[in-house]
């Protein structure tokens, strides 16, 4: 029902994919590290998808927002984790939406809300499609009729900017792209760019407290919500702008995070930056990670405040194009609107050095665009079209991240990194790869990202994947980390991670402000808690496989 | 039950006061303001008040830990606010907590907490005692068999110094000074210096999101809260220590702000920062507030980060010694403990110049502790002590606090200051006058700090002072601000204000939550929200007077 379609089985729209040579490139990798490849699996086809019939019909008054076709439910079935793409790739849709809606307004939405109430329907918020943790897959057990998966990304305008206070209301469903073209307009950016930034909306963003450009200061959208409506069973909610406030705990708080579970994010006004003018970059190098992430925790505590500070390991940094293999690379910059930042990065590079850093200073007009950090940018941004060509002959590519304290660094990375190798062996039967990077940093601990892979074969992918996820969970818990630094809960983090990770007086709270909103319990049941009830499946398909 | 008493009259402990120099200073510059002074109230005795009977006894198995004596009864029935200190002078005590209780471990907590739920006493989390909106005023209604004040003060040690991670485990009870000096061995400090500092505890700034030394980014304590216990009538909670962390709503966010409703904090790790070496610091006068007002935005817009960034009004500069009466002055500081701030000061002092202002950069080896900003700071430290000998000769000196966007500043300031100025003079028959400085600012908009006073005679100042309130609480919401940017909520500032402020919605998920912690209400009963069943006079004082 509209212009562009998402692929069902990937990343992106309908059209988009690797480039013939970046394909070439990938297979020559794959076939480098796993030898001889299978013929791949042809990529799904819509009439090959065999889907059981809706349980409820699109009411009667809304009729012109809801459909229950194929196509559409197929197209809001998964997000795009490994096994969303795997099962996408193997004709699996167990649990398809049973009706898709596309809210034009806020009013919509809450009549949408409402009716679903009266109809024990399941409402599923649904934005980019880019969740990789189940948080937008419609399994919610048979205490519902059916379920409705709400599109919003009809609702995509940026309504209004405000110069003098740096803010914009943007509207939910309105993609990264999207917003950051009308905000560019007025010389302002949310700057503010996940790796799922071509697909995301604003809303799912907000509700799964992405991770975005900055490495320190603002690593969380969070920082940038000012105000939030949100729609729930309960009423509607707006919150106040406010550039701060200490009137009780802070409403948008709430918000952030809350998957879906309390309502809908209809728009939000959002903190804008000024487009960066002034940039100084570099990469230092580094012989031992350890050593490496010594020099960032010095340079995280000095208050610089780099814009980007990514440590990457000497295996990641080789995957991805920017390193010997030999050496952990840290990507460091500096960026402002007012004033130079050579000053900045100088006084970091001194530190990097003092604590074994080789730096190596980019020469050249545009300095944050060369060398290892463009390698690795490209690679950032290209990746997520990598799964379905991967997925396609049966290899397994997939990450985890989670953040911890640096006293704990040097053993938590130690023992996540030994306990996940073992069970990508004991499930795979291989060695596989284990790297990590920094993706975020703060004053008191890194947030490590770890990515894995590992060749099971079409066959055994989905088993083996629920297999190694169950452990790296397990894993990250407990040795003091969080299940997720910024890929949110959903469904796939909560089966031994979420639901061990947060205090059970707090999953009280929770549940308790989810009771008072929804007490029918119709929002994305599943996720986070358990619904009203008796639970269903809460590891989601960790528990099935 | 301490050695040192805390002053239930005035701020500080006993036996501390404004020096004779000082306290001939204040009354020069009352009697300069207001004329002749009648003869003032003395100073009120232990002896001289009269208290209704205890209506519970101290549970008999924590009876070692729990006291009924009117003394201590008398000292925890007020904060710091002006009509506390009003009404000690008045020796007027309606509602004193029935028991007082001293936990030493967070086990005797829960005890307490747990005995209250089964004998219907309501719980007053008691720090510093230096609210200043009624948030310990054991004012609960007749729904309770009685009230018990738990003073945190027995738990005032640091646990733990984790220097790699700079993070502390500080137990709730601790006093800023308290903890701090056990910081400074370690090299670390909180650096969070809210005006109530001297008396303040951590669990107390943490309940009300304090507001701290850092003008921009680290406003409120929230920023250093690592990790929290909390001890609720539903369990104790114990939350993760992660430097950062995207699985669901984020815990320490929901005890931030919630004034004692959901609980009792016990300890928290919170994040330091190295003792600063390198500082740049300059005051700027303007002739114009709000151009001032224009440059303080491009400035804390600039990405420069100014650890301090105060602009006071011509005539707020005036009355704390640090201005002439004709100019806005800003107060602009640069601290860092790794590298130093002279070329953030000076491209500051270059905004600053571009928007029309005079720069007055202090010379000598201390430039942070000299001129008009070591006068602003000397009046802020002592203006605690003030207050006992205002309100002894019957003049109101009182403050409220707010935010804004830059868009809506001018427009807010305009109103809210005709309004209340208006308020005053219906109120006493005076002009009186009204300041404002900023006390923090951020991108999108400061957080003005209005300062009034007027000359109501003992008689009257009650009265006059809860009209006054009520027309700023409902004037700084009405407007678009918030009623508190970092004094808490309590009980003062529901009237006309949080309860008009807060989005319905949100009230019914906190109720979600108090509902499912606390399912008795037991828990600070009327702070932030109605306790279940009727409600007990929400405006606290400003309801009855």
């Amino acid at each position: 029902m509209t212009a562009r379609q998402r692929k069902f089985w990937g990343w992106g729209f309908e059209g988009e994919a690797l480039s013939p040579e970046e394909h070439d490139w990938l297979l020559g990798v794959m076939h480098e590290r796993f030898g001889d490849l299978p013929e791949p699996i042809p990529v799904p086809r819509l009439e090959e998808i065999v889907l059981r019939r809706p349980r409820v019909k699109p009411p009667a008054a809304l009729a012109a927002i809801v459909s229950d076709s194929d196509a559409d439910r197929i197209r809001h079935s998964y997000g795009q984790s490994f096994p969303d793409i795997a099962r996408a790739f193997l004709r699996q849709f167990p649990e398809p939406p049973d009706l898709v809606a596309w809210p034009e307004t806020a009013d919509q939405v809450r009549q949408l809300v409402d009716w679903a109430g009266g109809a024990g329907v399941a409402v599923i918020p649904f934005g980019g499609g880019s969740s990789v943790c189940g948080g937008v897959e419609p399994d919610v057990g048979p205490a519902y009729a059916g379920t409705m998966s709400v599109d919003m990304t009809r609702m995509n305008r940026v309504l209004e900017v405000d110069k003098a206070s740096r803010a914009a209301l943007i509207q939910a469903g309105a993609r990264g792209p999207e917003f950051d073209a009308e905000l560019k307009t007025s010389g302002l950016t949310l700057r503010h760019f996940p790796q799922s930034y071509q697909m995301a909306t604003l809303g799912g963003m907000i509700v799964t407290r992405s991770g975005g450009h900055f490495a320190t200061l603002y690593t969380h959208i969070d920082e940038f919500v000012e105000s939030v409506d949100l729609v729930s069973p309960g009423g509607t909610m707006q919150t106040r702008r406010l550039p701060g406030a200490g009137a009780g705990p802070d409403p948008n708080r709430w918000v952030s995070g809350s998957e879906g579970i309390l309502g809908i994010v209809t728009q939000a006004w959002m903190r804008l930056q000024d487009v960066p003018k002034f940039r100084a970059a570099a990469t230092v190098r580094f012989t031992d990670f350890y050593r490496a992430a010594g020099a960032v925790r010095a340079i995280v505590q000095s208050g610089l405040h780099p814009a980007n500070c990514r440590l990457l390991d000497a295996q990641e940094a080789f995957f991805n194009g920017a390193g010997d293999g030999q050496h952990a690379i840290l990507v460091l910059g500096f960026e402002n609107a007012d004033h130079p930042q050579d000053a900045k990065l100088e006084r970091a590079l001194e530190i990097a050095r003092d604590l074994g850093g080789i730096a190596d200073r980019p020469k050249g007009e545009a300095p944050q665009r060369s060398g290892a950090a463009e390698a690795w940018r490209t690679a950032f941004i290209r990746m997520p079209f990598w799964r379905e060509v991967q997925v396609s002959y049966g290899i397994l590519f997939d990450t985890f991240e989670t953040a911890c304290t640096w006293a704990d660094f040097e053993d938590f990375h130690a023992d996540v990194s030994r306990e996940v190798k073992a069970a990508i062996k004991d499930a795979s039967g291989q060695e596989g790869t284990l790297t990590c990077r920094f993706t975020h940093v703060y004053p008191d601990g890194p947030a490590p990202y770890f990515s894995f892979t590992c060749f099971p074969g079409k066959a055994r992918m989905l088993e083996v994947w629920s297999q190694i996820k169950r452990a790296a969970n397990a894993a990250v818990v407990r040795h003091g980390g969080t299940v997720t630094h910024h890929h949110a809960v959903g469904r796939d983090h909560r089966f031994g991670g979420y639901d061990a990770e947060r205090p059970p007086v707090f999953a009280t709270a929770l549940a308790g402000a989810k009771g008072a909103l929804d007490p029918k319990g119709v929002m994305n049941p599943g996720v986070l808690i358990d619904p009203p009830g008796a639970p269903h499946r809460p590891g989601g398909i960790l528990e099935t496989r």
